[in-house]
């Protein structure tokens, strides 16, 4: 078992947390994650409290988190408030800011995990009182920005060392296996969150078609852009953009995003709803090159934590 | 001291290769790094003979490599013929089809290191017979592509395991001290290449005013673009762009590339000779942000290697 601060902080066996993806991280997804030894958090997403509802019914008693994005949250507040009022175990805010929510989770005595692209995202997270910052770089799947996890993380580990020691740092971007979270320990960070990986699970709701293709790619076959934002009319603020697998939506629409925005989407939903991957982009990120499975979200889980734990106790040697 | 298949096979107390940086990585940065115990490469660059005579001579009696880029080499041949004849210890190429030259250097009895930036570059390195192969993520310095570090370095291990596992495996781009050199072994390397860390040594050939800046500067601060090249007019073939810092110069210019072709350059060289790091960025990767000082290149190499030590035996643990 690898110990580290996380684990120790939220009582976990492994230092590993699902990214709360929105619609693809549900109920299911989380409590298999917690039920593993990890921290689940579903995907609060765009902010459908009906969904949401279902999602933590279907988590059952598994303690799990719930993540948001953040500047969607704050077209509809009363949802943290709905949220916070399930106890759960953290909430996590991404591509926002976090401030004016901080309040209200401190006072729930819920712990608040912070997803950072910059350093001037994880300054602000510290003013939020973040229990912990997650690193994001910009090879991770579905939005995210530019910067990469390998100079990210130890840049965050060093602002957090000088300014907030007690702060936790998680890993995030281009982490599906032992060697990611063995590598992000070294980094600095005290544990990692996972998407792409947790994404390719039985649990994770998303269609076949996706998935397949997403085990067929490797890593080279993603790109970042906003299409699949403008197919959903969906406003992202700058700097985020998506990265998903490049496929026939992408090619069409790469160079033409106005054509995209008059033809209505494009066909993007019906592709969605058809488990279509070339009407529409699976949304992953460069580790769906490091992907050869659709397993148990627990199963990986333990996997992941096994294959580390194995480096790190000398198995990176040859 | 960190034994690796890389240090057994080229002799080296430390899995540190230097990155030929084309300008600033000259003999005496090649011979300081071998010196303590990495294994130095002169920077071929555009292919000027009279200064790589300089910087070999420099280099004296150090046992150094020399790198070259491809597509440039394609235009001087000869060059190639001339570098094989002072017997380097490494041959490194990148950005371009290493095969063409792959039987000269076989046949000069010179290891060859491929650098690459995507799984194509990866297999055609392969097809090339390369001793090793550097997997370079976009978070590099200077020239590169869009892959990140954390993704391609292990994705390029399990493509060599299954099909070359003799070739030898090194992480490059974002690593600048001793936590991504334990990480870059966590992901599945055999050693790391290092550019930006060592472009900020006191050996390095780059203007103190280039090099201030890069301390100062955070990782924020650095973006990919093709503004040095045509300023150049050097024409650089896709993928490949060059990240530098943001300054007055890429400010000025990032939205209207051709306006910078039609305006000679845009002082580009003037502010080079000068020093002057607002009228041409420095040359750096995301890495500058882990950067504090301008230091000796043996006392970095030295350092990485102490600092990945101490993490590898289980100084990763808070």
């Amino acid at each position: 078992m690898i110990e580290t601060r996380l684990t120790r902080a939220f009582g976990l066996d492994h230092p590993i947390v699902s990214a709360p993806m929105a619609i693809a991280g549900g109920g299911a997804l989380a409590a298999a994650v917690t039920g593993a030894g990890g921290l689940g958090l579903i995907g609060g997403g765009y902010g459908d409290p009906e969904w949401l509802e279902k999602q933590f019914r279907a988590a059952g008693n598994a303690a799990v988190g719930c993540g948001f994005i953040t500047w969607k949250l704050a077209e509809k507040p009363e949802l943290l408030t709905e949220t916070l009022a399930r106890k759960p175990k953290a909430l996590f805010l991404s591509f926002g800011d976090p401030v004016p929510f901080a309040d209200e989770i401190r006072a729930a005595g819920v712990p608040l995990i912070c997803q950072v692209q910059t350093l001037d995202h994880a300054r602000r997270a510290l003013e939020a009182g973040a229990t912990a910052i997650v690193a994001q770089g910009g090879e991770a799947g579905g939005h995210g920005a530019t910067r990469a996890t390998m100079t990210l993380v130890p840049e965050v580990a060093d602002l957090l060392a000088a300014q907030a020691p007690d702060v936790l740092l998680l890993a995030a971007g281009g982490i599906a296996d032992g060697r990611g979270l063995a590598a992000a320990l070294m980094l600095g960070a005290d544990g990692v969150l996972v998407g792409t990986r947790l994404w390719a699970s039985r649990e994770a709701l998303v269609a076949d078609g996706f998935q397949s293709a997403a085990v067929r790619a490797d890593g080279d076959a993603t790109l970042r852009s906003s299409l699949p934002d403008i197919a959903r009319k969906l406003d992202w603020p700058a700097p985020f953009t998506i990265r998903t697998l490049r496929n026939a939506f992408t090619d069409r629409w790469q160079d033409d995003p106005e054509g995209l925005r008059q033809a209505d989407g494009g066909g993007y939903a019906e592709a969605i709803a058809a488990g279509d991957a070339e009407g529409a982009p699976a949304i992953v990120g460069e580790a769906a090159g490091l992907i050869r499975d659709i397993a148990p979200a627990g199963e990986i889980v333990t996997r992941i934590a096994a294959d580390a734990e194995a480096l790190l106790g000398g198995g990176w040697r040859r």
